[in-house]
């Protein structure tokens, strides 16, 4: 297969006995390939082609973010949440990390047939619940239903708009070398959550850490208004979010292992199941990479949040060897972090 | 069952053998059920509770209007169009008939494990052919896999944001007695060629009539400022738009079943499948509702359009009979609308 960069400006001829893969899904590289070859260059425009989790729409004088995310979980219902609930904050997340304040979402069924009544009744008010925690209401939806072995139960389709506020100039354009890179808290805790979950493991305390970021990016905002991108590593986890800005910008990252926060008993799943912390999606972290001088103050600030007691600064930009991140390994080796061909892990979001 | 609008106000106790039917999805009165009695109570705020196709947002002096819809058409390929065509134009005209102008498009993806990449390539070909055609840029997306087995093939989200001129005030609460309704041309034609195609009828000139109404929306705006509301009656057909106008304003509604466009073709493949075409999905219609001095004037501007070459008036609102729709049919006789309680006709949008 070719090298996604180099099938970015031209889409190749697509052969017929071709396939879609479950690895197109996962966030890795079979990922990235699939956008940059077909949907990308087909759909280009300025607001697409800045590839951040949200659009920057204006509108009469007000930023508008407006951003989509489709949720296929399985299990619906997973320790520590459910799809309803991940529906919310997923989109609220992908709002905040704009720097967007969500006033607004649309909430779109599709249903499979044979569905229990009370499963989704279950899902509506985890929907509702997180929607006034927030305090951002749904207000569109749409309902589908589809034949039993058509659909896995339950699919959602959130979209979301926010307002971002006048003179805020967030992005990963805006990264610099010598830019700290801070971690909210421990990773990997919902990725691990579903997987163990899964596969039927007992291992104690597990649960997704699904939680809206709104009220912790506002408080860091609020601090450090210097901040010069946020992300919320979901899908291909805490790597595919540091090796995306990386090759996008030409930048180099270092990464101290053992300042990443992980729980003991997420990492000891993660060596049960082979997994690598780092590739497990999160969906409660925040990414930040601020200026070095205001480190301290931003690791205060989210600190002091409830959502951020266990905020780390975990490496910074650099300027030698770009598009490269290094992870400094606790027995003093180096490695280089990549992603995956497929990310083993589906249907995680 | 009980009716759903005593059910409206509070939600009543799921029964444990409750399942999600077929029928939830069809726009007749089981998806009316489903929506009143769990999705609206639950979730209930201003926004959601006017009920339109799409919610409108007052942002900085701005008036924002957001809708969403998902897509799950079968075939994905259809005479006439295919779900990528659908998905643009669906929302594109959910926004129109709120009098928004459309500026920007999500657009997400659930496909199926094992789809050939071409097909997919053809979709987003046709996503790409739609967004040119109506100049709104798709400016965000999300594209997720499920198994094999888990989804069918395609379902697509699109959700839109669009500008509502200022002093437009638009909406089903606007309508009077006396308003005359307007339809753009002829009804069934989506719903009839779809269901054609997967019964494997040859009935000759079939086709979708998907379709953006974002052009015959304005040439009516600027033609008829007046006009009091505009809907496009997708699934459940121009009667369901009808009879929930009705219901939910108590208004009465009469109709001339002969003043209703319909083409030849589509009247003698809804007698062969045994379907009224009433209840049949558009995708590329508008019906509107105009004071009844604007009549010809709305009229004659929209059959300067292109699709709106065969607006017709087909009826008035009228004080008396309150939520009742009738018909007048053509040998003289009389007969009240109804919705079926699930409409048969699974998967036309």
């Amino acid at each position: 297969m070719a090298d996604a960069a180099a099938l970015g400006a031209c889409p190749v001829p697509i052969g017929e006995a071709e396939r879609v893969l479950i690895g197109h899904g996962s966030g890795g590289k079979l990922t990235s390939e699939l956008l940059e070859r077909m949907i990308f260059p087909a759909l280009s425009n300025p607001a697409l082609d800045a590839r951040d989790d949200h659009a920057l729409l204006s509108i009469g004088g007000a930023r508008i973010a407006f951003t989509t995310d489709s949720y296929v979980i399985s299990p619906i219902v997973f320790p520590g949440g459910d799809i309803g609930e991940l529906a919310v904050n997923g989109t609220v997340n992908d709002l905040a990390v704009g720097g967007a304040w969500p006033i607004a979402l649309s909430l779109s069924f599709i249903l499979e047939e044979g569905l229990p009544l009370a499963d989704l009744a279950r899902v509506i008010e985890s929907v509702r619940r997180a929607s006034m925690r927030v305090g951002v209401p749904i207000v569109t939806g749409d309902t589908k239903v589809v034949e039993r072995g058509s659909a896995d139960r339950i699919f959602i389709n959130t979209s979301g708009v926010g307002v971002v506020p006048a003179g805020l100039e967030l992005g990963s354009a805006q990264i610099r070398p010598g830019d700290a890179i801070l971690v909210s808290g421990t990773i990997a805790d919902h990725g691990i959550a579903v997987m163990a979950h899964r596969t039927g493991l007992e291992l104690g305390d597990l649960a997704s850490d699904t939680a809206p970021l709104h009220a912790l990016v506002a408080a860091l905002l609020r601090a450090c208004p210097d901040v010069h991108a946020m992300r919320d590593p979901t899908r291909g986890g805490l790597a595919a979010t540091l090796v995306e800005i990386a090759a996008r910008h030409r930048l180099g990252i270092e990464i101290e292992e053992a300042a990443i926060p992980i729980r003991d008993p997420v990492r000891g799943a993660c060596e049960l199941l082979g997994l690598d912390p780092l590739l497990v999606a999160n969906e409660g972290k925040l990414v930040a990479f601020v200026p070095a001088a205001s480190t301290d103050r931003a690791l205060a600030s989210m600190r002091a949040q409830p959502l951020g007691r266990h905020a780390a600064c975990i490496g910074s930009v650099v300027a030698r060897h770009p598009t490269i991140v290094e992870l400094a390994t606790p027995i003093g080796g180096r490695r280089i972090l990549d992603l995956p061909y497929a990310e083993p892990l589906p249907r995680i979001c």
